[in-house]
């Protein structure tokens, strides 16, 4: 992904200095007109915008700590994946340290970057986003999500949230279909009926969560249940593991139990609040 | 969906009997020219092929011990929801008594019978399918998916999988957008992200199940335990239930720890078996 972003910088003819915390990972942003830097706060000393991208929160926080006094009336954006609170705890200790800092999150794949399928929410300090939108905008699709400096971070976990359960959900249903005999030849192109269903119900649910009304007149938490008893009943009668059908069942029929069976499914948003 | 499928054949002029468990609810379908039968056994006796739409096998079988002799020689399509066990031990019961019982799987809502949209998977018989096919194609696209009886409904039992585990997995994603301050109308813009990615991941994972080779080119098993956990973190910190996801990270987790980090997540197919 670093190298993704000094692609994007570069077409845009940005000067860009790049610096690695492995040495000699550098010939690509090089071979780019990159700058290299020997160190983090050699880096950061170069230029008034900082782009961080590595592993998680830890790494980062060396990095920022190895840059020291140099940060010291930056911008940095962060484009590793950190938790909302952190991004809040972050920009917090950037504020103490004389810089400041925004939160970056990529949505999409690396070979996106640089294009206008490239989406990057940022959050935080509107002024230091103002300053280095443009810049920025390199990048692909840039939207400022809000000042509350864990926002990006928040719309990514939601996100991530949808993608890897739906991921989830097909792995084990491929293995549902290969216990019955049915190849994944065979069951996807039934399967490619779901992305073509998905966006009124992602819209309809986001409506009905935003409205608290959730009627039951396309698909109730009582025939949910239900569905999800016979699939889970199904993968468990072939020996398959059903434990994240078992724990979708149980908060369906918790939900019914509560009198929630007439309702709609996205009732459920309303009561995934365990305080 | 009863009144969806005679609404179907009678749309395509096919003669129509029909009988319902709870009086006084044929008035549409007598109104587009279908018979009322004042018994089951009268509604058989009328046709070739029936049809049998009721809310579970438990009503299903009633039904069936109700038509009673009138059966015999008889076709039925059983259109309600049962297991794919359920469908080859009616499939031989059926035998026993003289009549023949190909199971369907309805995959599409009532407003898509009668049309194009309305998919519909039957299983059993060939011969039996064959005779009918042509009455049966009234409901929609209808598909013959395999002389083993339990395979429409293992194909639902599949595709429900997917769409109520991805359903739960939305619910999620607006509650922890919530939490965090973000409503549904603004998280939805980018969850319409899933659909566009989707397509290409439905038949890559299926291709790699099928050729059990799941190399980790595009995205790893250890990726996804360190998505999954960070997301299950932020929600936990929220306050939200984790149950589903900390499922899903339980079962990438063993695959990690059995080895399987670098490989691609439709490994995971290989890993959902318990026996």
């Amino acid at each position: 992904m670093g190298r993704a972003l000094v692609r994007a910088l570069r077409a845009a003819d940005h000067p860009t200095t790049v610096w690695n915390r492995t040495p000699g990972r550098d010939a690509e942003p090089l071979a780019l007109g990159a700058r290299p830097a020997a160190t983090a706060a050699g880096a950061v000393a170069d230029a008034p915008l900082v782009l961080l991208c590595v592993r998680d929160r830890t790494a980062a926080r060396a990095v920022l700590d190895a840059a020291g006094e140099a940060l010291r009336g930056r911008t940095v954006v962060n484009a590793t994946s950190i938790t909302p609170e952190d991004a809040r705890a972050d920009a917090v200790e950037a504020g103490a340290r004389g810089y400041r800092i925004l939160d970056a999150a990529i949505l999409t794949p690396t070979p996106t970057i640089g294009g206008p399928g490239g989406t990057v929410l940022v959050s935080g300090d509107a002024a230091a986003f103002a300053e280095h939108e443009h810049t920025l905008r390199a990048l692909g699709t840039v939207r400022h999500v809000g000042t509350d400096p864990g926002r990006a971070a928040a719309f990514d976990a939601a996100l991530l949230d949808l993608f890897w359960t739906t991921v989830h959900g097909w792995v084990h249903a491929l293995a549902l279909a290969r216990a019955e005999g049915i190849s994944g030849a065979e069951l996807a192109p039934y399967a490619q009926g779901l992305p073509r269903i998905l966006p009124p119900l992602i819209d309809d649910f986001a409506r009905r969560a935003d409205e608290h009304r959730h009627p039951g007149d396309h698909s109730t938490l009582a025939s949910a249940a239900a569905g999800l008893a016979h699939v889970a009943h199904t993968a468990r009668s072939r020996g398959l593991d059903t434990s994240v059908l078992d724990a979708a069942l149980a908060l369906t029929r918790r939900a019914v139990d509560a009198g929630h069976g007439p309702d709609g499914v996205s009732a459920l948003v309303e009561r995934l609040s365990v305080r």
